[in-house]
């Protein structure tokens, strides 16, 4: 396998063992950018001269004999909402290129940094994060590598889309209702939504802060442990969450049998609104793990239309001012919902804010039975870029909000879900999320890593 | 002194030493509340045959040898918002007449019964708790026992003004704003705001779910911190809250110096807003300590009017169908205010909650520096029955929201209150709120025993 192709630990293991220069890994990865994102649109700025820098920084410590760190050379890249120092941190808005540059890289970048990768810039997204699709009216529209006329999904298209493309091995991202899970299944990579508040959001901009997560894309399970151990851990920057037990995923997940697990698949909600093919994905993936058991999380449809109401309530609460003051300048599927957001009642909110604690402690009853769920991760494989309904149950209905059809519920109580992606020749990728109770991200490592050796998943 | 005008803790050992038995108290209480209660109604229904059979089971076990526990042979009533097995609970409200009764105790109840208290019946509050007032539409006003012509203050002014009234040692009551604080004050008896979530609201209709919190009324420091004990503790019913150090508050305030305590007086915002009377009172108490030192709570009139915010919209989520279908059946004064709380954008709510996480950090650093915080109760004593203004720093103001000015930005953010009744010969009581940070009940009930020690203080 030629590095281009090769995940985050084999580039680093090549670097730390001499193979390659972190520089040389780094200019190739500058290179294929160059070359190929003019097409894919992944990139909204490209940083080579730190990138160059940094690496040569690596080789140095290298050179001295020095531990470079687990991600010793990796290039990696950040949708544009994280800080990076120096740069103005965009958060897909027309609006934020007018701020001053960020002083302080954000926790999540600064981690990785000293783990030894190297980051290569900053990646495109739907603005404010508030999309599924990554067709960005400032900055354009970023293209499927699997069929460049199809959307890469969103929020964080650009991050997904750029590991589906092999121009670097590792991503962030953030997820609200989906916005990791579902650019990572139409692209066909891993993507984790961890635990709602386990990994520090410091230097992160916000969307709706009762549900942003941010997490890695990564072409293997092993990546995803990695880069998970990398980012997690207490930090004062982040007064958002203090619970955060520092289980190392990396060894936990190798350590775990996965014959003691009670693995379901979710049935009712989540298969009403789904396509034959992406049936098809979950059947397969259960098949593979020989589960038959099926559990019904209740009221889901409930969930995501609470989800809805707190995500725009609380993004027009943060955007109220400009959407006051310059509507015009944002773009137009993101402002007219910001602005039916800022009309909701505070009663809506405060409602969906209960049913979240009832629904709450309704799913942490279903996981006393259970350990894993497998659900679809999207109802469709990726559409086209511009594509407005799609038919699902019979019924014609908007591809842009129901991309988070299957996420939604989930993230809206801060569960932990991994997308993997699904190995399906001559077809489009699809994604199957693997969810477990809050702090238990290393059951549904342990379950991909083993779906991952079976071969039935595939980037 | 008489049983009548004693504490609860001198009854309880009266008691438990048979030198009176339960039911003489029980007969004795239940006697003065007839005599008495036409003229003040404090109580909205009387709970005589259930008492007295408690009182009797009580004597019975003394006869028998056993402990009745340390409040044993104590009458008490509760505000009618907490549920008493086989009666309705009213919550203030016409339309909760109608409800079926409750089919088991209030948390709060059933330990203070555990300790042998004799429950004697549910006193008058404010339409839903949504006032400082206590001039109920439904169930009339409750009359200050030092000035029948004057409120005793609200909402639970019922619960202050039957300790005022020596018909019962010991009541409970429920604060969101100051409605513990604020009738405590008037009616010149001490009431305890506890650290948000510490006492188990189970069985208690809520008023606004972020704010709310149960506290006892009584005649003596050690009355209260006796109550404490008894209520506190985790209860499984009551899932709000999860942290609760048990520390024993009538241990925990009698072994404590107070001569190491950072005592300070509340600047700016307490003192503009209170009566020559008032200041002259938080002085008073200053002088006593030996207390010179002044600390400024930041944006405290923001505190307050975000406190408002949350009530209201809180408040209306809670009643909306109510008020959709029956707005006729409402408190006039209590239905208008949650009707405009049900106009409210989510914007504001969310505002205003996140303020409250930018206020708690603020006032978290103050109590680096400082332990305990003098500050007015209400800005004036009882105003009279049906008075709408009054003049305050030369202005002419509303009464009924204004008599919260100082209690609003302290439960605000949880932080535990005492409000001791301040000494005023031949004039009407008022009282001052010693505060601390969250879970430091112990050094306010310390302060509170050194005044009440030096006889400052008096019921």
């Amino acid at each position: 396998m030629s590095l281009e192709q090769a995940d985050a630990v084999a580039v680093a293991a090549a670097v730390r063992e001499g193979k390659v220069s972190a520089v040389e890994v780094t200019k190739a990865a500058l290179q294929r950018i160059a070359a190929r994102d003019n097409q894919l649109n992944c990139f909204t700025t490209v940083t080579a001269e730190t990138a160059l820098a940094d690496a040569e920084r690596i080789d140095r410590e290298i050179a001295q004999g020095k531990n470079p760190g687990c991600l010793a050379g990796v290039p990696f890249a950040v949708k544009n909402l994280f800080d990076i120092a120096g740069l103005t941190t965009l958060a897909g808005a027309k609006i934020n290129a007018e701020n001053p540059p960020a002083t302080q890289d954000a926790t999540a970048i600064a981690r990785l940094k000293q783990a030894g990768a190297v980051l290569v810039g900053a990646l495109n997204m739907d603005e404010y994060a508030y999309g599924f699709v990554t067709e960005n009216f400032h900055y354009g529209t970023t293209h499927n590598p699997h069929d460049l006329k199809r959307i890469a999904g969103g929020s964080s298209g650009g991050s997904a889309a750029a590991i589906a493309a092999n121009l670097v091995p590792l991503t962030l991202g953030s997820d609200t209702n989906g916005s990791i899970r579902v650019p990572a299944a139409l692209c066909g990579v891993y993507g984790l939504k961890p635990t709602y508040g386990r990994l520090s959001r410091a230097g992160v901009a916000l969307f709706s802060n009762s549900l942003d997560h941010i997490g890695p894309f990564a072409r293997s399970v092993r990546d995803i442990a990695t880069a998970f151990d990398v980012l997690q851990g207490e930090d004062e920057r982040d007064p958002v969450c203090t619970k955060r037990p520092q289980l190392q995923m990396l060894d936990a997940m190798s350590r775990q049998s996965i014959e003691s697990l009670r693995i379901a698949i979710a049935g009712d909600y989540f298969e009403k609104g789904a396509s034959p093919e992406a049936l098809e994905a979950v059947q397969n993936i259960a098949d593979a793990l020989g589960v038959t058991q099926y559990v019904t999380i209740p009221e889901a449809h409930r969930a995501r239309a609470a989800a809805f109401v707190i995500t725009a309530c609380e993004g027009a609460n943060l955007h109220l001012e400009k959407l006051r003051l310059r509507p015009q300048d944002f773009d137009p599927a993101t402002r007219d919902r910001f602005l039916a957001g800022a009309l909701i009642p505070s009663s809506w909110y405060i409602q969906a804010q209960r049913f979240r604690r009832w629904y709450r402690d309704k799913v942490r009853e279903i996981f006393q039975k259970v350990d894993v769920i497998l659900a679809p991760t999207t109802p469709i494989s990726a559409p086209f870029i511009g594509q407005e309904t799609m038919i699902l149950d019979g019924e014609e209905i908007l591809v842009r909000p129901h991309l988070g059809l299957f996420t939604q519920p989930l993230s809206f109580i801060g569960l932990p879900v991994l997308s993997v992606p699904i190995v399906r020749p001559n077809a489009l990728p699809l994604g199957i999320q693997l969810i477990a109770a809050p702090y238990n991200e290393a059951l549904i490592l342990r379950v991909a890593s083993v779906l991952e050796a079976k071969g039935v998943l595939c980037v």
